[in-house]
């Protein structure tokens, strides 16, 4: 599998910690500490979930090495739903005006990103698509409470578009040597630490110190999992390039696996936690960095609990 | 791929028409002139779509004639979720204490289903699960609007479970022989006609006559595509069962594809529109009347759009 084009999406509007310091009584220098986040992005009246996914499949567009009317799936994900019934998905399909291709939104929270890859993987092995788009979008802010002071200032808004083939289109695209997922959805505080349940109570996050720690350990693990499996080392490694929950957790993981901390990319400082969609940005935002031959690990932890990784060769 | 077992679940309390003849001045006869439907579940206090998918997959746990651990995949489907963080993947996953498996949740509307099983198709056919779990849940009371008139009397709560192996492992397995979905998000009203928007203005269906004439068009054609790809004709086929949407539409789906009315099979008669669970409901309550060699055709459309068909061999 081949990342042919990565393209990502933020909205215009800075959300500095100062709001929360108005609203919550939480100092810039507190969220910081505990955090690492300086500002996040927030959706404008009219954008959603749909129209910020559509905006970074716009931005990939414009330089993809094949036409559109070839992508033959389209993969959505987001935990945070502008709707259940009309998709992510069909909503990308409509703006592509592409007919009677597979279209499925998926979501395991903030580690749908990896699950989707997988879902892709699948499509490709069964012959069913060549050419598949994934669309990561968050919209955070839609359902959070900024006045919760335990987590009303982790969220930021934001999307991402990967567009992938199964069989390489041209030397500057990305190869997935390998990608894993797993459910740990019986493990610590899975059901209860942070969930989103819209009928219900909302988006909250009561636990969050358990999120922390199995953020850490999974994705640690998962790391050395996936490139033991592929045939190297913890020393191989070019960038590590975690789910962007918390600059405390990124820090944490590279501490665990004795990496030197600038390998460990980052956007959460003046992003958020962008849910799905965090990870793929970091990728966008660095692949001018990347060359021939470096190994990057994607690794993502979700709420519920859900966990991956996935080995890259530029 | 195999069905090794299939299991379904419908909450006790059942909502008569006489309910909406009070509440929304629609007649009983009224109803079921349009719709076929008499009486739908729904779900009680304390039950939620998480609850439900695990009745379900309870019941299936009896008879499976494989331990519970070898399960190494779950694909939870929705459009009515309790929880967008731990999924309905996620809660089946607590439930049945296996660790480190995939576990993901899909959802394109009432299509979910045979999107599910071209997902579990994917993991088979990369090699990485051999035993996958499916679990479809609708709690469509949480969101509906119980005084709308256009849709307020449509939806019922339900779900059902779905045992697979990528092997046969008994002579009463059902065999897929073909699964195929496309999306439709570029049709006709396929972003307004039925949506569910959680955060906004919740779960409505202004364009209902969209939503049936795609349906019956895209049913019908997705049941002559299946039956053809894989060598049959419609003479061939013993039993077809339709998304149960309206008794209408799967009445038009089996005159436009002359067949006999009896060969339809329903449930929405009693259970109203059970989302993408309706049909494997539908498998559960008919199996024991399908004989060896008999060809049973799924076919589905959801909200959204997006459609599929999967040609069962007993």
């Amino acid at each position: 599998m081949y990342i042919n084009k990565i393209s990502g999406y933020v909205p215009h509007d800075r959300i500095p910690n100062d709001y929360f310091k108005n609203l919550n009584d939480l100092s810039d220098e507190w969220i910081i500490e505990r955090t690492g986040i300086k500002e996040r992005r927030k959706a404008s009246v009219g954008e959603n979930t749909h129209t910020m996914g559509i905006e970074a499949l716009k931005v990939g567009l414009e330089s993809l090495p094949y036409p559109k009317e070839e992508i033959d799936l389209i993969v959505g994900a987001t935990y945070t739903p502008y709707d259940t019934i009309f998709t992510l998905a069909h909503a990308c399909q409509h703006f592509l005006d592409i007919s009677d291709i597979p279209v499925v939104s998926v979501n395991t929270a903030c580690s749908s990103f990896l699950n989707a890859v997988e879902v892709v993987e699948g499509y490709f092995a069964t012959g069913k698509a060549k050419r598949a788009l994934i669309v990561l979008s968050e919209h955070n802010t839609a359902y959070s409470d900024e006045h919760d002071k335990k987590s009303g200032h982790l969220w930021g808004d934001g999307a991402a578009a990967i567009f992938m083939s199964n069989e390489r289109v041209s030397n500057v695209d990305l190869a997935i040597k390998s990608v894993s997922t797993g459910g740990a959805g019986n493990i610590g505080k899975a059901p209860e630490s942070v969930y989103l349940r819209p009928a219900n109570e909302g988006f909250k996050m009561p636990f969050g110190k358990d999120v922390f720690l199995n953020a850490c350990q999974y994705m640690a693990k998962s790391t050395k999992e996936i490139l033991e499996k592929s045939g190297y080392s913890l020393e191989d490694l070019t960038y590590l390039i975690p789910h962007q929950a918390n600059l405390r957790i990124t820090k944490n993981v590279a501490k665990n696996l004795n990496l030197p901390e600038e390998k460990a990319l980052s956007n959460i400082q003046y992003l958020g936690n962008t849910g799905c969609a965090g990870a793929a940005i970091v990728i966008e935002e660095n692949q001018h960095k990347f060359k021939k031959g470096d190994l990057v690990v994607v690794t993502v932890f979700g709420g519920g609990y859900s966990y991956g990784a996935m080995l890259i060769e530029c």
